[in-house]
């Protein structure tokens, strides 16, 4: 067997690998097959002139690859390769997946959401991202290096389910300054609000079980509550919030286990609750000793004086799950947000969290500290309100401008989303085709209905879009209204997903 | 009304909210009560000498936090603060929730675990944590600031529930070198192998269903079992892996959904199976169409040479879902691991992490890709890999020294864990009380247990202890065991949980 072997320059693979190799690609292009005997190790280390040790670790290393098979007095012999071509999915032998109901309904939601083609061009109204652009970047670079600096590797080991002390003070007393009461301990580090609430639907509700959301509702809610194989229960939303006297209904019933809201700067609707709302929807949700996961995932972004004070403020009896999220207010890449939560509900969510992923990127969550301690954080709101301040403006401007009677939108006061109605008869779907076609993109309102049911409604963000872009893209929107409104009315949609 | 006003010099608050916050003390002091009227605007702002604006702004800011009410010719009043003190869990009145079966069980898990009390000069031979003294913290900060300087805000934003291209390509290419031949778009970023193994988990299994494990077997996926509503079926360990006629019978069940299993450096045990092992177990599984969760969270760690093919290396079928991690080759603090599966399974992974968190921290993982790349992480292995050698050594040969007859260990290849078993009629949870009075700490079998049972098994970890620790600790152990020994045998403990 003439097996070419580089010996001693030192950029050489060693020897024993050199022969393991040449072997292995010799089966591989199939001139040794299956069966065949190998030299015995004696014979192939004359034949190359190196020690027996090293065919031996060669035949060694091809044993431990399932290459060849050796047995004491027979020799070794070289095997099928047990992994050949990997099958693909519908080749006879290939394992066909059996995934639960609750996944396979997911990937149908997922398969019904819009493709928006990747043009670079596109004006953005769909996407609910704050804008990279805006992000302060070096700020953030500058704390996460001052942290590895003084707190060293330490912070590249596990953080804990609960996560950074410091970040967790810190955001205790901003809390304090928005009336809630909750310590650092009462507080959790979360990988942004969207696991925090699937952690807290977790603790109260399993498969099978309902879950009270308003209709509409944030579509990634719904998606993870088909995911856990929950149900949903919509609550209509009114002008002042969750009909309460359906919530009421809702609630008393005693497969739903509990409710989720966002009253302020609602997602999709941009709308926010009253003080007095809110303490009737509490007061609701203690009758029926209900727990409330409170969104509040857009709370820093009042565009000016300061937000409502969020369910969990006025709530005495300690049945709020209160979420926050820096990914909308500064950006979603540290994946950070926190849960605030009384008594056992801490306890619960510390062990699920640690059953789910052992918790967050701890130097990611310093840094943040450091962020916010610097007071970078409050310099980044600021400048970020005064530019969604403005580019509401500048929306609400364009929709009066542009879109024809009988439309309808909220007037949000913080955030990044506004909810307009189509006039009677158009379907949002059927205009995100001729938008995707004249270049700009919203969510159509479908997306957000716990069935997926035909909406007149569509979401508007003013994440990426400055003022000129929503001027022209509201500008192209109205044009593709007015022009379905003289087409007359399109056949009926069915829901999706049915 | 007496309200002291500082103005003008720039360091104080606007008068407005001075005169809020003034407002606000008062009622906290209980000297304003509930429905005293306040004065009129034009009363107050003329006692003051403030604008009315000044004091209808305060007046607002006090309704914003639901202090006061104000009615149109009634005048504005004070009303009972809503939050008053936070009630405690057990005051009358709180809200007493009720948390599904499975968080139950979970807390009850957690609460059974050791409480390893927190001192630092105990030799820590419980914990699976690699050693921060041993990271590369300064290459992975400056992978962290090159990446941050070259690919800038974006990496601040989402990633995506797939993650970074760069480190799963990266990630592609060591897998081919072990024998596997998935591409980057087979490969799913998660949050360290723990959060990817209850992803796949849920793929197959739901409330009610069973996983099969090996058993003993990693205590955190008892919790994330747990967690899910999820009941396990355990098959026995053998010297050679799991007994294979067991694994039989238990795949048969339709109830069995999945199996569980860690060939390589096997947690608790420290043993890895052969390719003969490894090729029976995956026609066991294909026989009986039912996937296999391989967790791989070690296999860039044997102590020389290359470690076993994987399974999914010899898996032409497509049953496996590989799991690998950074966190014990590396360190954890990055949160990243990866999933590689085939088909379906991806789509069904991506959006199952879509639901659950929308995907990790880009950041970390262009950092990591650019570590790699750099070549740090494969000198960090080579690294640690002979100091983790020198303490196996080590560790091994302060167990033939101080251990009696009669106790047996395994010899591992890779890896941080050595499984120690004790004398016939010893309990390591009795001994892990004396070691933590000895100032040494263990992992005590019951934990890797699917049912918590007594054991005389207890896991050592080579993570933290360096060689000198090493001999120290093992010699403290032999003497609280031949104490025990002497003492003669202890009363029988029933299984933890019950």
């Amino acid at each position: 067997m003439d097996i070419p072997i580089q010996r001693g320059d030192g950029g050489s693979a060693p020897i024993y690998l050199q022969i393991a190799d040449y072997l292995r690609a010799e089966m591989e292009a199939g001139r040794l097959r299956s069966g065949t005997r190998l030299p015995t190790i004696r014979r192939l280390a004359s034949e190359l002139a190196v020690n027996r040790g090293t065919v031996s670790l060669a035949y060694e290393e091809l044993a431990a690859r399932g290459l060849v098979t050796s047995t004491v007095g027979r020799g070794t012999f070289v095997r099928a390769p047990a992994a050949a071509e990997p099958v693909t999915p519908d080749a006879p032998g290939a394992f066909q997946p059996v995934f639960t109901a609750p996944v396979e309904r997911l990937i149908d939601l997922e398969n019904a959401r819009p493709r928006y083609a990747a043009d670079g061009d596109a004006i953005a109204f769909h996407a609910l991202v704050p804008d990279p652009s805006l992000y302060p970047a070096d700020a953030f670079r500058r704390a996460l290096n001052r942290v590895l600096a003084s707190e060293g590797a330490e912070l590249l080991s596990y953080g804990g389910p609960q996560g950074h002390r410091g970040l967790r003070e810190a955001l205790a007393k901003r809390f304090a300054a928005a009336g809630m009461r909750h310590s650092a301990d009462e507080i959790v580090l979360c990988q942004g609000a969207s696991q925090g609430i699937a952690l807290a639907m977790r603790l109260f509700a399993e498969r099978g079980d309902v879950v009270a959301v308003e209709e509409p509702t944030y579509s990634n809610v719904l998606s993870a509550i088909a995911s856990l194989g929950l149900k949903t229960a919509p609550v209509p939303m009114r002008e002042t919030g969750l009909d309460l006297a359906a919530l009421e209904h809702t609630l008393a019933r005693p497969d739903v286990k509990l409710l989720y809201t966002i009253p302020t700067f609602h997602n999709p609707l941009g709308t926010s609750t009253s003080v007095e709302h809110r303490e009737a929807l509490l007061a609701c949700a203690g009758r029926h000793g209900k727990p409330v996961v409170e969104d509040a995932y857009e709370m820093d972004l009042a565009y000016s004086g300061r937000a409502l004070p969020p369910l969990a403020a006025l709530d005495a009896a300690g049945l709020v799950v209160h979420l926050f999220s820096f990914s909308k207010s500064l950006f979603p890449g540290a994946r950070v947000g926190s849960i605030a939560a009384r008594g056992r509900l801490i306890d619960a969510l510390l062990a699920m969290r640690n059953a789910t992923d052992l918790g967050g990127a701890l130097v990611l969550q310093a840094a943040l500290s450091q962020f916010v301690a610097d007071g970078d954080y409050d310099r980044h709101l600021a400048r970020l309100r005064r530019t969604l301040r403005s580019r509401r403006d500048a929306m609400l401007a364009a929709l009066r401008r542009h879109f024809p009677d009988g439309a309808r939108w909220s007037e949000p006061s913080g955030g990044y989303q506004i909810w307009v109605e189509l006039p009677e008869g158009l379907d949002s779907r059927d205009l995100l085709e001729d938008a995707q076609a004249a270049g700009v993109l919203f969510a159509p309102g479908f997306l957000f209905h716990h069935d997926g049911r035909p909406s007149r409604g569509l979401r508007l963000t003013i994440a990426t879009a400055d003022e000129a872009a929503i001027e022209r893209g509201v500008a192209k929107l109205g044009e593709r209204i007015h022009a379905r409104l003289a087409a007359g009315p399109p056949p009926r949609r069915a829901a999706v997903p049915v």
